[in-house]
């Protein structure tokens, strides 16, 4: 017969963008590895050039991004890299992207709109990517604007393990902060032991982006200390708002939960004088020095990441994981 | 120079599947057509055959198909009819379904779960659909698991309007059975004037479909005439176990109101003996008599559809025919 | 350098939908492993769930299905199930459906037809298999509806291999029921060492599914065996007028061999009234009680399968174990 | 309203590689309209250039080619053309080649060979085809190698009308030359009025090509005036061969019939001595003057092509030509 | 015969991101229409949201964007345009982009580069975009990177009349700044009556963006009027190092003409220090109060760009505009 | 757990097409291996038929072919080749194309020109190509042509090492033969120590292939040994011009090398009349008996090629074996 066999090998590979340096590193500690070095730099008219210093041919490579602002530069370096990778041959490449871009364009809300959250799906893919990885999608259907494997991780747990600590015997009413949020509200309601619900009934100007205006409280939140949670955190005045409803309310304590910190603009000043207890997020965005205020913790997702990382390389089973919700 | 020049046209098309042949006739008599002739009949085995009857060269061809049980024979006639058309010479190919089949399996809920609603849009577009009409989709994003545009029609107007008719000067509360559905809640409330909300709180045992356990109310139902909302009615349980609920908590009065028809197995009669005043749905799926109780109330989605098919085809706006949701 | 490396490995799973459930265990044992467990049923109207109970990231699925009525049903849940193991990672997937779905449908035999056969390979491509494996298509060409590998095992040499056992040192005519199977007829007469060939040249209604009209035998027939042969056996219609054609013209005795007993409606009645002497064909699909009837023989094409999922599983040579027609 | 509207046209173009300028010229007259002016050459090492000489923005272009030897070069040719029209913005481009390239390859007759006619499928698509129109394909299974519509053309009744004209009261048996023709063969006897059938029983060696054995005739030749019909005629040697079996069959006459003339090699001088009464092909092919020979009859395929083209652009019925065959 | 028959219309629309909106009325008022009316703006976190104000159905769109810094941010808008516009159910989609984002990450320079440029025209496709139009691509083979027709519109003639009006009776020398741009020089020299040739060869270190080192002038220069020609003038470093060497090589003046005056970081200053009598450039980019200087003059490409909408949009031809070239 | 598990292997496959079976030879020896046998042959009509006469399950496949005239033919026998592998379930093909087709159309020259080079990468991947192989292409932009990873080898060192030999001390200057590789030129000038530049100023009648005027000598030349390089020598019309302009300008000698020596009609017979000492080619393209000249050197391209597939297979780095260029 003709031909050369060898034995298969294969290698996992972490290559990361410039939005987080500090979640990067922490994940590979916790893989035991160093991360791909890549030359990554600005043109002078903003063009990003990329090109790793080693050779990928033949790697299972994860290509971690995270997504502040200013976000579109990001993700379009996240896609030059897994372009980059795939003409150097890597033989699969995994997005992560903790904070999934553009999530709550998920729908046309109205006519006209786009979907962007399923146009980034697709320049992923364009771009050479075989899976993606992210933290708490703003819905889980954006696991299917994607045409192949979506591990989506889930950091409630990690939320709840710590809430659980800071609560205590209180007597808990988990408190979604408008009407979408209600089911996952029911999630963490059971996560912390049965808790009862209630959700802040607002309505929004749709014409204008990131503002609200909050009303009155369905469900029972006198005298209780209220968990208020979300996936997200962006300017901070839909939240903020809710806590002011509450204590309105007769709420006794309200603690804030959310997945993604983006705190735009003023917000950790609106959430450090909201009237919030605590503000607890994770670090799938970096929380720069100036987003900081003396209320916020901050719970590392890097563990969570680096372990379902591993899984996946080695096929071993993310949903074990993740109780059976990944 | 070379060549033949002649005017252009455009012809439009209704063909239909076998599943509802009322509003099939329904929607052609509103657009003041005929329905394509097309030779249908299934095999011994029960493979679907399929042929137009006419050309259908150069037109734009609406594909209207119901999906009832059995469901998967509707869909494959439905795929069967496109690739027919296609391959047909048909210039565009809009799929009408307007109960999305397999809606519900709209995320990986758990691991290893399929995304059923997703298969369906990329079956829908490998036979050679360019676009998809829908009623009032489970979720709004499964807009975005099409690679294309789609109409996402709105049967709330229809269904308020009739309910606004039922429910006078009630002092009137919108319920949602879950706390999946509070969102849509929410746009019932502005349509009937800006009603208070409540959602009924429950856990389901994901290892068996179609059972629920109904237990608490939350949000102000004493006295009120509670208008019990959701996209679809399958078995009715959840629903039915929802308006005891309702009753116990000194609901005055409830209307159940919901687009799909579903009305699988002893639907009928559960509803019919669920103490609820009137059930109100759409004929987007057939109710055949057995699925007929006294306090059934049937509006027709057909004028919707009809409109619709016909702005489409004269590059009209749809928007504008829903207040903006389409 | 960075990264992390392991040695490979590679691992076969079996997987198979509810059609036939028998054959399945078959291969599986004659495989030496057991089935992959699944969670699978069906919604109340209809819809199918599909889970697999075990991690099958990085694997090869072989996802077996049979396609007999209500052979629609069949097909999505083979096609969901391909979907939820692309979803959930697999590395391989190949489609194994030894009766192939819709394959009678392989062309436009009048204009505005669909070709269901292509179609069917473009959706399980769609869902996300990489291959095909079946059993004596109706024609040939279907393997180039594929965009990738199929293999196409040939139950003939196991069935010519029974025959001769039961021929003996009989006068023996290889017949085709009609027109079109006089090539396949020609590759039986060469198993059954160089015997003669004849067909029966009928007239069928294109315009009413499954009935046919036989008439007339072309070739020697008169005071021989005749081994009347298919691919598949429906409705028993065209064959068992066949046989009567065949006495009529003097055979001395008729034997028929199918690789795919269907037998839809009376089809058991049918054969078991025309007069052959045996009728044997391979459980391609489930041959149920009330389908079998005294001169029926049916032949386990599982070991057929099992050894082609292992040389394909293992890289070895398909083509080797079919005397070079695989 | 922003916007400019005007009305729309749509133009015909019929453009035409180098391999057969007289069939082009005859289509062009037929339709009354000239051939699209074309620079094109060959490059010192065998690279063909292409250039329209006119703007073909927006029109529908019927791009036709024949496929004799060099096939490979007419082909690329064909890619070619199809790919600066796309570029160049050709609205709607039909690929017209009467003579499939590769027809025969349209299965794996063995492991690990090719299926080159889906290839071609595939290599008109991806140049940019988006309908493809032919003339008797080998098999009609090649329709659904392409994924787009296929105008595929019948030869049949232009050829059986004319043989109708040469065998008056004869006693006619239509007699294939293979097992593999018996079908088309039952067409043509429905065509001359319900004549008798008779195949001609042969074995090949398909380790070397172009050659056969002939061997025996199944059905009634003898007295009776024979027509051996085939799709082409390549070398020659089979059907060549099939006309002295049944002439020692005790046929009175022979005549010849098949829609592309192939002349490969002697094929002239082979079926000029055949002893055929007559050979009768279609000018699919160029009938060079040293494949001509004195019992060749060729009749022009230009009207049905040019009828085709006709009722592609302008939306009319194929189907309605041709007895509901194409 | 079934359905609705109507005249066809064509209705061009004009849309433009928020880059350049000067060039963006220009071009609508050479045109003779209103810019399309769109809701633009960012998120809070730099999400964009995009959705137009009018029905854009069944309308041949041409999306403009400038990409300026933030170039990836520009790039992303017009993805998203393009995106809302596809799900709106425009007919035709063509992206106008005048500068080519990427266009110098046009090859693998070196291992593991990404061809940054592919990437965008994978994008623009991904997108739904059917066409591009551009002007002066970094290099010509860019237009082989989309998989449809590319307009490839050209400025030399704009510039070239210009200059020659500056040039008079000149000896004039054109100069390409580097050893990649003289073929370009050379079609400069065509337009200028046959013009001799010179370039400036350096060496630029590879590792380090935008900086190179020029050296020495190969060609004749010596008392002659130099243009010194490129298709864009980023940091201005290259081009004021080769009106150095020109100087010091004995030119008596030189006269800088570019098509894309990106103008980063102190270009400005740069270049108006230079020594170089004139730089002329068009407005492809906006050209800010602080990018303009005394010697800076700057050419409309508007009209160029709207009369190759108006021949794109009504089938005429682009190619005829601009001597063959485009 | 179910599934049987085992250890990943890998091989490596040589497969060659008939263009040039001295290099496949070689190659393969290099590597210590043998080709995979293949029947490869004719039909009559010119269609290709091609079949391993071994498994190639799992493996990963080198297809190699070389493109001298007849060209299309050879490239048509690669896609067939491609085509039966893919469908014979090997894992990875990977085209070797030393001399990329078509590789001069690699852009619209001008409007309704073909991007051939553009076209032939498509063609490639719609075969069944995952990657490419190629030496120095026409311009570096090609590699973006192709969805996937190309693998661009430079013999620009192996030249450059022989021309080294040869030039001892002697004063050189590269020469471009005309503007368009001045930039190649210089890539020249710094393997060959710093070496002065110089272009040759022509101008092309477009309209007639493989002609050109060589006119003038931009650069020093006086005296010195001029090394005019190319990518290509086709019917070396334009090199030995540009011999001849530079002899008339006083050079001392002239040697010409360049990568491909495609060597079309009497190009040796130029050649050999032209002036050059020395014509230097590597084997890329055969270089038959009637091609070869007393002043030809032919140097080997397979060490190259074999070193590049070996460290492909093995995941090692290309980029590595070439300086950082491929």
């Amino acid at each position: 017969m003709s031909g050369i066999t060898v034995h298969g090998e294969k290698k996992l590979v972490l290559a990361a963008g410039r939005a987080h340096p500090e979640l990067a590193q922490e994940i590979a500690k916790e893989l035991g590895t160093e991360l791909l070095p890549i030359d990554m730099y600005d043109f002078a008219n903003g063009e990003i050039y990329v090109r790793s210093a080693e050779s990928v041919r033949g790697t299972d490579v994860f290509v971690l991004q995270a997504h502040p602002a200013p976000l579109n530069n990001w993700l379009m370096e996240q896609l030059i890299m897994v372009d980059s990778l795939k003409r150097a041959s890597a033989k699969r490449i995994t997005v992560v992207s903790p904070f999934y871009p553009y999530a709550r364009q998920d729908k046309k809300g109205r006519g006209r709109e786009p979907i962007s959250a399923r146009l980034v799906a697709d320049l992923y893919k364009t771009a050479g990517a075989h899976r993606i990885m992210s933290v708490d999608l703003h819905t889980s259907q954006i696991q299917g604007f994607f045409d192949g494997p979506v591990d989506h991780l889930m950091a409630i747990p990690l939320l709840a393990d710590y809430i659980r600590t800071r609560v205590g015997g209180d007597n808990v009413t988990v408190v979604s902060p408008d009407t979408g949020r209600v089911r996952v509200a029911e999630q963490w309601a059971e996560r912390l032991g049965g808790a009862p619900l209630a959700f802040v009934h607002k309505s929004r100007d749709l014409t204008v982006p990131n503002q609200a205006m909050s009303k009155t409280v369905v469900g029972q939140v006198q005298g209780r200390t209220c968990v208020l949670i979300d996936d997200m955190i962006d300017t901070g005045g839909t939240i903020s708002g809710a806590v002011q409803v509450l204590k309105n309310a007769g709420a006794k304590d309200v603690i804030i939960a959310a997945t993604h910190g983006v705190f735009s603009g003023t917000a950790a000043k609106r959430l450090s004088e909201s009237g919030a207890r605590e503000v607890v997020v994770t670090n799938t965005l970096p929380i720069t020095a100036e987003k900081r205020f003396p209320q916020l913790t901050v719970l590392s997702i890097a563990p969570l990441i680096a372990r379902a990382i591993r899984e996946v390389f080695e096929d071993g089973s993310v949903t074990s994981l993740f109780d059976g919700q990944a």
